[in-house]
């Protein structure tokens, strides 16, 4: 029988930082001055996936078009108080984590050669700072040990890990066990159940001197690096370091099974999915329709605009979704400006941005040819924006007197929008669809 | 540090058997004979949410508009050898629980009131059995304890559980330990950690005997009521009955965040798109389209059929997915006569169902106000039929005799089908989209 926990809690509790390729003010709200020492990462992702039963194993299976790795790897990179991640990767993935690192413009990624077990493989990780003659990786004061599947550590919790590991030697993150653990006979029959009160889950990250856990892993035995399973307990067992244990949050948990990665996936979309932008020129009823738009997303934190051009670069680079008000006529011409800012931003995008494009017919136009050849110029544009990683659709509204056919019409565009934007799907970009 | 586990097995087994209303061929699978005494089920879901920091209690929550418990009461209720179900509810859930009994017509369900505790709670639910006037709730041989949020639970290890209870009295789930449990200090230092191979995750479903259960609940202390943690552990300490352990698969998990509603989701839309139906009418064209359309779709098993009324209702109460291929001209009348026979069918839809109606276009025709009149029509139809749970969407196709130009359509109209039935997204019904 199992305990109700929180369950409104199993997302990042600062989203924009999860976005962010900087983490913002990190310098500010913790001082660089607590973190005055070399800090590096290990990051285990030997698993080849044979028992996984999937073609890829999880840390390459990719969420919105990206590995979870990567997301992983960004948790730590934009930590300006993180040194070198080293990822460890079985042999055979060598050259896919090289090609993941340059198409996702990983920065602080050395990757190194896997062991047989998971222990091996840390060891070996461990051992890529000990190479004094590399520069890429100094030797670190503290090292973190996370998993590749765990991709929503946060600063707050790596930072306490960071200290404490500095201070005593060892810290480990823990967790409340989620169900009641007991003890079975050999017979398969029910021996006592654990006081769980007196029980924890050891989760990752794990932090420790380097010089600890790095000796602990040279002396340690065949039998640990075999079926050891916890690189505490080698600090313990081998240094007489016994760690500081911490509290983490529900974000730790471990992406394991498949339905994992569509539980990721949807932190991922919502995250991703907070805010939104509305360009809506200066023309009366378009600016009334973004007007009305931004009350009825009232799910999505928005900001309305005259003009994408006004905007720096800056503010179009950090925004995930864009709705683009134009009036029927105006084509979309805006679209295609805004959609050249991006190309001239240049840098990879992380994630996929979405722009939906209102165009808002002010009297019932017969739809005429020329309406096709637009349609399928749209069409040719998100085909070639989508490389870029940006996801075009457009939404038709006809303008109406009749306050009840209006009302219903910006209620479907208003659903539409939401739904185009959590979706993210990219087989139903460059559709023009009607409210 | 975590084992890597088989990651591919999270959903049911058998998808088709959370589809049907009855489990077919349990009976002669399993043989009735081997369950030849009465079972019924105790499901505390008396969770008032509170502590969950959602509005509402996660068994309560909505997958494709349908509650979390619905599903679970439907995975007992669809077994024959399986009685009464007694869902434990807060007084505040009591009108709640019923109109979702009503809504999703459950025929075997008793709703009880719960307790200040989860054993409080189960306890009130096994005393429905013991008031022998109630001929709803007459006392079962067996009775199976499970959580409200469990939904995937299989027949396989129901009947494995039942069984087990029947010959030793009690019986419960167990499966491997996904994190190292340690024991911690009181000043929050690692003491030690469990060899894990010794130990196991307490899950649900369990099994009893029914006279051995409630007698242990009548034996207990208000201490267990307030404080205990296991219901095996009362059936030991107050009837001396060791429980046997069942492995269970990981399909078991339990609905905890709010992360973990959306991997319930993905498994049940997922279960949802393993099949289609293409209905392709008698012109060579559409003929074509539907067997080029049947070999792209290569992830979703599909039944290509001439006509809808060709099929008897039986089957087409059990598909989730229907594509309906028409030529241009000939305009959505058959869609029509599908939806009223989806009408006809009349019994309330667990599941909803998509139609993606394929227009195929082969000239390429001026669109004119007819279109406009058309596409008014169909999304008129699509807000009416969803109310019967019907999601209906269309795709318009253009012929074209250039092969290259051709395939890129068909390969678009793949995708773009896919993603509707796979998202089942209802603010997108009656849209028609473009191949």
């Amino acid at each position: 029988m199992q305990q109700e926990r929180c369950s409104s809690s199993d997302r990042p509790l600062d989203p924009r930082c999860m976005l962010a390729r900087d983490a913002e003010g990190s310098e500010d709200r913790f001082g660089r001055a607590a973190v005055d020492f070399p800090v590096a990462v290990v990051l285990p992702a030997g698993g080849s996936g044979e028992r996984m039963g999937l073609p890829t194993p999880k840390q390459f299976c990719t969420i919105l078009n990206r590995p979870l790795i990567s997301y992983t790897i960004q948790a730590f990179e934009r930590l300006s108080w993180i040194g070198t991640v080293v990822v460890v990767v079985a042999k055979e993935n060598h050259d896919l984590m090289l090609n993941i690192v340059q198409k996702f413009n990983h920065t602080k990624v050395k990757v190194v050669h896997g062991g047989t077990t998971r222990h091996r493989s840390i060891f070996n990780g461990l051992q890529a700072f000990s190479n004094t003659t590399d520069s890429l990786t100094p030797k670190p004061k503290v090292v973190i040990i996370h998993d590749a599947v765990r991709p929503f550590v946060e600063e707050d919790l790596l930072l306490k890990i960071t200290l404490a590991a500095k201070e005593q030697g060892a810290s480990g993150t823990i967790r409340p066990l989620v169900s009641t653990v007991i003890a079975t006979t050999s017979e398969g029959y029910l021996d006592h159940s654990l006081e769980r009160a007196k029980y924890r889950a050891s989760e990752m990250p794990q932090g420790f001197l380097y010089d600890i856990i790095f000796q602990a892993y040279q002396r340690c035995s065949e039998f640990d690096f075999e079926f050891g399973t916890e690189c505490l307990h080698l600090a313990l067992q081998y240094c007489s370091t016994n760690a500081k244990l911490i509290e983490g949050p529900p974000t730790l948990w471990k992406v394991t099974y498949k339905r994992d990665l569509a539980a990721a996936e949807a932190i991922i979309k919502e995250t991703l999915s907070m805010s939104a932008c509305i360009i809506a020129g200066s023309e009366a009823e378009a600016v009334e329709l973004a007007k009305t738009l931004q009350k009825n997303l009232n799910m999505i934190e928005t900001d309305v605009i005259s003009c994408a051009k006004e905007s720096n670069t800056e503010y179009l680079s950090k925004t995930q979704n864009f709705i683009y008000i134009s009036m029927s006529g105006s084509n979309f011409s805006g679209v295609l400006e805004m959609v050249k800012c991006f190309k001239d931003l240049g840098h990879a995008r992380l994630y996929p941005v979405v722009i939906v494009w209102v165009q808002l017919n002010m009297t019932k136009q017969s739809v005429d040819s020329q309406k096709t050849d637009e349609l399928t110029a749209f069409m040719g544009l998100a085909s070639e924006v989508i490389q870029g990683n940006v996801l075009l659709y457009g939404i038709e509204i006809d303008h109406s007197k009749v306050p009840e056919q209006w009302e219903r019409s910006v209620e479907r565009l208003t659903q539409m929008t939401v739904a185009l934007i959590r979706e993210r799907n990219a087989a139903l970009t460059g559709q023009l669809l009607h409210a």
